[in-house]
């Protein structure tokens, strides 16, 4: 049996948990000797693979390996690059089968949403046609939890958690301050089109805390008159309330109530700002006093306060797809699959690229209640197992001990690639 | 030895520990029930002595008194009522005493920063000059860490790990994304006039995190010229920059960068949005792409993540205070006194109240590095204990457990009383 090397790269936003994926990935090839020899990994995602800039990982201690299971963001750096088509960029794809011919590369495992989905499934096409052998496997994460075919996305499950928990904690802050001081408290939370984080929020309320929370998702168009009298009726009857609005949400003539004008490199309008928006508007009609927090960042790289489910299924979907590698797979993705709920079971089993990528999965209509504003029990019962469990990282000082590696960078062996 | 009942009241913005102080404060009353009858609460702060609010909290479990230890908020509620002074408004005075009277109250114990301090100061007056015996004793709590004579304030020291963990974590998220997208992240903090809490987001670097964290103080007029060449210059040797504006920075005007337009019950201005303010200003000066933060509530109710000295010494403060009541002290408020930095003690003296309402302290300009915009190491010694220890609340189903109270009211002896 020959062996190969493999490549490992991180792509799109980071989360608090893309880390355990690479750590499930590079300690089970290290399983796998026989089979799989060094894994490099793209110093920035994909670029690093275009430009021959590939950290030698074996060259990181067994124990930094291991900090990466409680290390937020992208150990390696990510980013955000979309490979065009083959027809439109093949110098690229070309560029990439040399790097890979040049270290021996045989497994290339991408770390990602749905964009990078599509590249790996392209770089499997490529295999495929140039006739190099590349088992492309996609290891699914995205806070958005907007992929096909997988249960949920390794990442969300912690910004759920810190969503929910946050919201829960600022709403037993505005109910003291209520009687003379803030009546209303808005968070906005990141999820472009899908309200999966959104709804996290609703799990601030449950059986034990009678908490009027409101939530405005971007699969519904914001509805002012409905919302306006909303908040009222909550304010009335609570004394006050908490607003979870998504960055995505948009007025009927689909304009975001964030929009700020700037686009991102896929394209993609950069948002923030709805919390103001809302504060500003419940203010104006109702005359209640307001605080607003923007969470951006601080909810996906918040791993001090990381689900353990989370924690645990993004390192299964990295050593599954080692194992899937190892198998002899190739152009797939491997997911999760929610086997009960009560108790929560699951299992991971390999989905085809093919059926993922450049798919986004919408919260299904029957997860939002019928006023459009809040979350059905079916949700619920969906949402509460992804935030079980504390995984808190190890402190030192009262800090967080998070691990930062030495990226040592493999000997280059071609010339310099010129990027677009 | 007569038998009378204690007062105690939340004032002002709350904070993730205010109720460990309480927790203090019932726990200790109980076990001088030879001196101390009932502890009454007043609902939504000093208003429920005025409208003679007053919660029984010997009706509440020994369990729920035990969980203030880890519930944020303020459990009584809370309010931002400035009581004026004794020749403005009289009649105020007047209704407290009587309430103190018709409910046998003799020990009155106000939690809260300056304003509350003053409030105290009053009522001790007030009880002279009445010839009402009452034993008027503050405890302290701001997390703007702005009281004087104290070595700092209960809820800070949580505020302070909330914002230095998350700008840490949400720095290590930008170091990913650098390469090809986000570049400078700007976390706005509280803290109106005092630069404490801002100085805390500088503890994300150590030795071993050489993160470019640039923070705004609101002791240092802003300017931009100066501000803008150092992001650039942090952002060409790091690739990536974190800046942490108080909402409190103001430009040499004195207009906040901030600055909303309304104010709250005291005639502070109500600010927020300086983040934006920031980032923008870097986008438009420097081109390069930012992400912003607003933690608001989310910082002061963060009790997931509180310090553990801070929990303790809420706690202790609380006890001190019912035990210099028992001793027979009046208008005096316990405070902290550190008596070393390495290994860190402290113990609780007391100090008069005359000399400490209504002053508010500022960071030493020793604690602000020369250029303006990081702390020096006396300031890193002086923040770095305040932090240190993880006090983690319980969870059930992946969320923290916080007790909401029964709040059984008192049966009322008195007329209606007309609040202004």
């Amino acid at each position: 049996m020959t062996i190969k090397n493999a490549f490992y790269a991180q792509s799109g936003g980071v989360t608090s948990v893309i880390n355990a994926s690479a750590c499930g990935v590079i300690q089970t090839a290290q399983k796998h000797n026989n089979k799989i020899g060094k894994v490099f990994a793209g110093e920035n995602g994909i670029i690093g693979a275009l430009t021959e800039n590939l950290i030698d990982t074996s060259k990181e201690s067994d124990e930094d390996i291991a900090a990466l299971m409680h290390t937020p963001s992208g150990a390696f750096g990510s980013c955000r690059y979309k490979m065009k088509s083959l027809e439109e960029n093949e110098a690229e794809y070309k560029r990439l089968i040399e790097v890979f011919k040049a270290h021996n590369i045989g497994y290339f495992f991408y770390n990602g949403g749905g964009d990078s989905a599509d590249t790996c499934l392209k770089v499997s096409q490529l295999s495929e046609k140039m006739d190099y052998p590349i088992q492309a496997i996609h290891v699914p994460k995205t806070i958005d939890n907007d992929l096909p075919v997988t249960d949920n996305c390794p990442g969300f499950g912690s910004v759920a958690k810190y969503i929910a928990v946050s919201t829960r904690e600022a709403s037993f802050d505005v109910a003291s301050m209520a009687e003379t001081s803030t009546k209303v408290f808005v968070i906005e939370v990141m999820g472009r089109h899908a309200g999966w984080i959104a709804a996290a929020g609703a799990l601030a309320a449950d059986a034990d805390n009678d908490i009027p929370v409101i939530v405005l998702f971007p699969e519904i168009k914001f509805d002012k008159d409905k919302f306006i009298a909303l908040v009222d009726k909550k304010v009335k009857s609570h004394g006050y309330c908490s607003i979870v609005v998504s960055e995505g949400v948009a007025w009927p003539d689909g304009k975001f109530l964030a929009e700020q004008g700037t686009k991102d490199n896929f394209g993609h309008a950069q948002l923030g700002g709805a919390a103001p928006v809302v504060a500003n508007m419940v203010k104006e009609e109702l005359g209640y006093k307001f605080h607003w927090a923007v969470a951006d960042y601080l909810q996906r790289s918040a791993r001090h306060l990381a689900s353990q489910t989370d924690v645990d299924q993004a390192y299964a979907l990295g050593e599954a797809a080692v194992n899937l590698a190892v198998e002899g797979k190739n152009s797939v993705m491997p997911s999760i699959v929610r086997t009960s709920n009560n108790p929560y079971t699951w299992e991971i089993q390999s989905g085809d690229l093919s059926s993922i990528a450049n798919v986004e999965k919408m919260m299904p209509m029957e997860y939002i209640s019928e006023d459009g504003f809040g979350i059905t029990e079916a949700c619920r019962e969906y949402l509460l197992p992804l935030i079980e469990g504390e995984s808190y990282p190890p402190y030192k000082n009262g800090m967080p001990q998070y691990v930062t590696l030495k990226k040592q960078l493999v000997e280059k062996k071609l010339a310099e690639f010129k990027m677009r």
